[in-house]
């Protein structure tokens, strides 16, 4: 038991935190000016021309497709234990994620084909996905049914000959928005008269596929996240080719389980990110603002609420580097307990220590000249994205009545 | 002590409820979708030709400036015990108010205009606002100040011949998005040298006056609140007749803690109807939505959730009413304490419920399908306006402690 | 609708704050005195001679059996609203209650005797206890069975000629420590295989009946509570004349139902004024206390939690008397939601505040020094006696749910 | 880093368990047995005996102050990180600390002793602790100042010839009630003179020197915590000779810094093995109490409430042995924000699930029939002991806001 970076991770955090003060931090505001105009111009899903450009830099100097585990795609790949920090790094402004081709969906999708994609599927998808030449959307979520429970999604994914003909209707669909977004992973059922588990298949959709309709983005808390978007979407008898299946009908929620273990990591490290930004931010503001004569770093109730809130994040970090290091080491299933606890805690933390930064702001807290409201926005959603807070306690609770009940524990 | 609302408020509440039943309830889809083609238009801040359709209504059947005390103006006015549930009922949707000309900061705005107003003032004023034919702001909050201290406003009125010039910066000034907005009241210091509470003033000032700026509007959370808007304004150099100043020269302070009172009930009683659409979506989609086999409501961490927010809500519209019933019993300064405590019981609650009827929703909780992103924005935002949460409660505390230290309690 | 205290109401609270003042606040120490006296003498279990002396006076001057509503036995009974805040003062010091003979468990047994007793039975056992001359207990309890589920009861109470024959264990039967505890009212069953809520009945058992042994006192925390105590009894071919059945077999589940009312009303009344002492004394100890050269009363964490406890302990109040008037008005039935929020809501209140006033004294806060540390066990026992929050939590979302489900609401 | 226990300490940890099962789980309805039946003897004070054969068990096989660090007492000493886990074990069970003379107060004071002992003292006092012989006590606490601001001790320690002359009243003297305890280590101030932090002194009082008055035990929740207490004791005119002072006079405040780190440590991980203990019971409660049909465990509520324990209980943990890894590796100083960290968090998240236990139990949890509530006064006291929350909070706060105000950083 080790609780200090190793000397590897210590240089590439290190070196990463150089390249994200000196490109990142500083094009932030660059960045935010382009955004600002594409939307008083009517533009709001042009992709951003800063980001093109970083990612150019990135690329040249390495720090691209960090994510990816060790394999032939990339031979100097990271461990999650040492990938982790890098992406609480980039958590600290969100849109930076993308310079690295490390943003979701696209990160997890790049898995899933790696892992489960045919070499033509490979070929055609993936290594464009690699390169950052085309964006993805992962096409999971339904509004009509209880989607963390995957034996109620209705999509349906027909065989038809030498085709599959795919119809249902998906909504935060993220990434979707983006003009270079190529192709989409359908989630739906082939047969649902099998077993529970047995009844989804996963399918590729290129994005311009007839019958394909992108009807609108769907906001959270007012933002449409443009260029990336959650985007709605109807699939209208839309018919691919059948080898465009993954891995085989009936394995669709197999895949599925297997998506999610990184990518909760990956998120719940950038929560932690978006959490020490948000402090960071308290605690600039109340040594800076006066009220009634002192400024209000005097206030102990501060006090309370940023003690708490350093309390919260080391805690919520720990966690999430132990459920990365079981991962490592034991494998996702051996580590479902952590990754589960990780979803829930990563980010309650995080929405909550972005609440008490937006109070310190006061009305400079809900706009849009700090990050905050934004950050809350995306912290409160991540506690039903990928399933509700309910259904991993639940998971969580079952393991641990299991100590005292199961025969063979 | 009696619990029961009188025979006549019964009888208001009814009538009323009915009348919100069909005019509101039954056009809020209407409402939406013009709000939606005028913002896709690129005409967001037209105001609603819904609203003022209904408007019509609403005056012809004396739904109209309910909130106004009775006086010569209201020879019929309500009490603040007798609107305060009419006042909830308008809460359940939020654009309802301005239908029955009860909308903030008009209201409070007509109020000053009445209680301190002179007789010119209200002539221009006044009337028009009475009549619902021009809206108005209040330009209080600035962005580089702790503005809940009024000690610290910027913003200089400076006497000069007969005129006063104005200079300074106003955010989150509510309202001043609508073209209809005419008239600003204005909060500024004429003398900085005079003692803490004598130094401030409020003056009228013509939207369409040289030198005024409306800048942007300020987003609360993703939402700007078109077309009525939260803008940032910059007054450089506005000149104003000297006869535009209210009641005098260091007279701001005063005016502004009479304004309050009134104007906490309204915001307190209409968080509680927001409390209560709140719950009652919750309580739709937990027995309609079936996760794991079982509907929702069958979970009895939703029981916990629903029990809790019943509890909530009913203390705090007991705790909003006998405010209500102090403040006409003994006026706004023996009714501090229990404005102040409202002020902080009421967004806190409707902000926990509104997050928990998200949570029952999903992603639909966040997304614009719902009312309840922009209601929480909105019950979040209230535990900033008029004074952060923290400010409050010391007010409370300070009375409490003087209990115990005061020689002559 | 009216939150001041009707004229009566005032006048009752200013005496009888004077009596409390004069008798019982100022003889606090002497009680104190006299329990620590008897229990270092062996004799814990010896009622109060100091309250035996008090109950003289408090007789004397008409300040006895105060719970009691308007009836044969009070003429001059008063509603629940008129009870309600004098039961909040004697809340204040809890051992106070039997000097007015108002202590639960003898006024809920004494209304189930008025209500529900045979002219025999309330010959021999009503008249003694409003006389205070006798004690009594109510035995519901078991510690094998989840005992807010009535149909889990498993004390079996069987006919046997002209005799009830019992057998069972019963515990935290509070009361039954007391020598002078005569009387018992026993829940069980007479007929297991009735329907649901017609198994159970009540039956009056003196307490000398052969077969019934008091074994040992449970403790709360740390707490006996002698000389009250919460007894662990068991029942032994307990054997009863037939008459002593209550209203009849298998009225068990009406008669609980109708004794729950009024008892909750008294507990959470006296839980408002445990609360309110417990924040009296978090101000005197704050403003008293310097830490790090500063009072503790100059910290805003202390404001924070002042302010919350008041407004927590207004809102409680207010849900209270507002369930008290409704059972007035409406009849227990009617007024069952209400019931149940207070239930859960005056306990969890007091709870929380306690335990602030305990951390504002430091160590002093657990001890025996002050009566914060055996008012938290108070409080925090209140939330499982009659029933976990949990049960009432149900009970009060099952209410909320129908109004969206039931065809007739 | 590295999540996982050190071969070492795994094989520790096994073998610990196993001495731990057998003999002081296997032990532990004997050792209450003996506590009741001494309490009932009157003789609640005399040291138990089953813990004395215990102690010469864990004596031969080598479970012997296992919280010494490596030292020539402690050849084999185990660091901070290794001890940690056992001491979470030995927390399930809080008199098992004894068996192994690892509790406090004496592991702190023969910290104490071995760092800054003369040898003389050493040869005294320290010997027979480490030998399990004697008992000791740390006179700290004062009841009339917040003793966690040293510089209010109001202790006099006074030096007159070759003596020192103390004069004080001390509380909470955690140990001194048993017969055993043979020596005090006092705090107090030498010189009220000196600058704030050089005041204090500590000196070694022989608990059997005249003038040293206990006087009470002092009740934590209603538990006397007998026979080790936690004593009332007057100092008066107690002479002791002047080679009695430990380290110099003005050493106090130092020596008490330099004694918080590893005890804290202790503190914590107990706490941990307590939740584990309360988070068990209630899991095996839940699974076997049926409730309205069903048993406890399948009511949603349980899986929020056993999920959150365990998301609580695994980030505790690893924020401790953080702590713990950053002592052993940087020092007690560099790990002062960690070691306040794991003093608010440990204590908090114990009471939390214990109070959740005491919920599943209903009657029973507050009782003594489970350990739960005398845990939870335990853990409860645990926020205020060694300073109060607040303090540490503020401490943790000031090094944050360090990061953003300093002038180097």
């Amino acid at each position: 038991m080790d609780f200090s970076y190793s000397p590897r991770v210590e240089t590439l955090r290190r070196e990463f935190s150089e390249f994200f003060t000196t490109h990142i931090v500083a094009n932030a505001a660059r960045h935010a000016a382009e955004a600002a105009a594409q939307c008083a111009a009517g533009k709001p899903w042009q992709p951003s021309t800063v980001v093109e450009e970083l990612k150019a830099k990135a690329k040249e100097q390495g720090w691209w497709n960090l994510f990816l585990p060790h394999s032939t795609h990339a031979p100097q790949g990271l461990s999650n234990l040492e990938y982790a920090p890098l992406c609480e790094i980039m958590g600290r402004i969100p849109w930076s994620a993308e310079v690295f081709n490390c943003s979701a969906p696209d990160s997890g999708n790049m898995e899933v084909l790696q892992r489960y994609g045919s070499e033509a599927q490979q070929q055609r998808w993936l290594n464009p996905l690699l390169a950052g030449e085309i964006r993805s959307a992962f096409l999971m979520t339904e509004p009509d049914v209880a989607s963390s429970d995957a034996t109620t999604i209705q999509c349906s994914i027909r065989r038809d000959g030498d085709s599959y003909v795919i119809n249902g209707r998906k909504w935060f669909s993220s990434g979707a928005g983006d003009p270079r977004c190529a192709v989409y992973i359908v989630m739906g059922k082939t047969n649902p008269d099998a077993p529970a588990h047995r009844q989804q298949s996963m399918i590729l959709v290129p994005a311009d596929t007839p019958g394909v309709q992108v009807r609108r983005p769907c906001t959270v808390f007012g933002y449409d996240d443009a260029p990336h978007g959650h985007m709605d979407i109807t699939l209208d008898q839309v018919r691919v080719p059948a080898d465009h299946i993954l891995l085989g009908e009936g394995r669709g929620f197999e895949i599925a389980q297997g998506r999610l273990g990184p990518g909760r990591i990956h998120h719940c490290m950038r929560s932690i990110g978006l959490a020490e930004m948000a402090l960071e931010l308290l605690c600039r503001r109340v040594t800076t603002r006066i009220a009634f004569g002192r400024p209000l770093a005097d206030y102990s109730i501060w006090h309370e609420r940023i003690a708490e809130s350093r309390c919260l994040i080391e805690q919520a970090r720990l966690l999430t580097l132990k459920a990365a290091d079981a991962m490592d080491k034991f494998g996702n299933k051996a580590a479902r307990a952590e990754i589960a606890m990780i979803k829930v805690v990563a980010p309650n933390m995080a929405a909550k220590i972005i609440d008490w930064a937006i109070q310190a702001h006061g009305a400079a807290g809900v706009s849009a000249d700090f990050p905050l409201a934004q950050a809350y926005a995306a912290a409160r959603s991540l506690r039903l994205a990928d399933g509700p807070d309910e259904v991993h306690r639940a998971a969580i609770a079952k393991l641990e009545l299991a100590r005292y009940t199961a025969p063979s524990e």
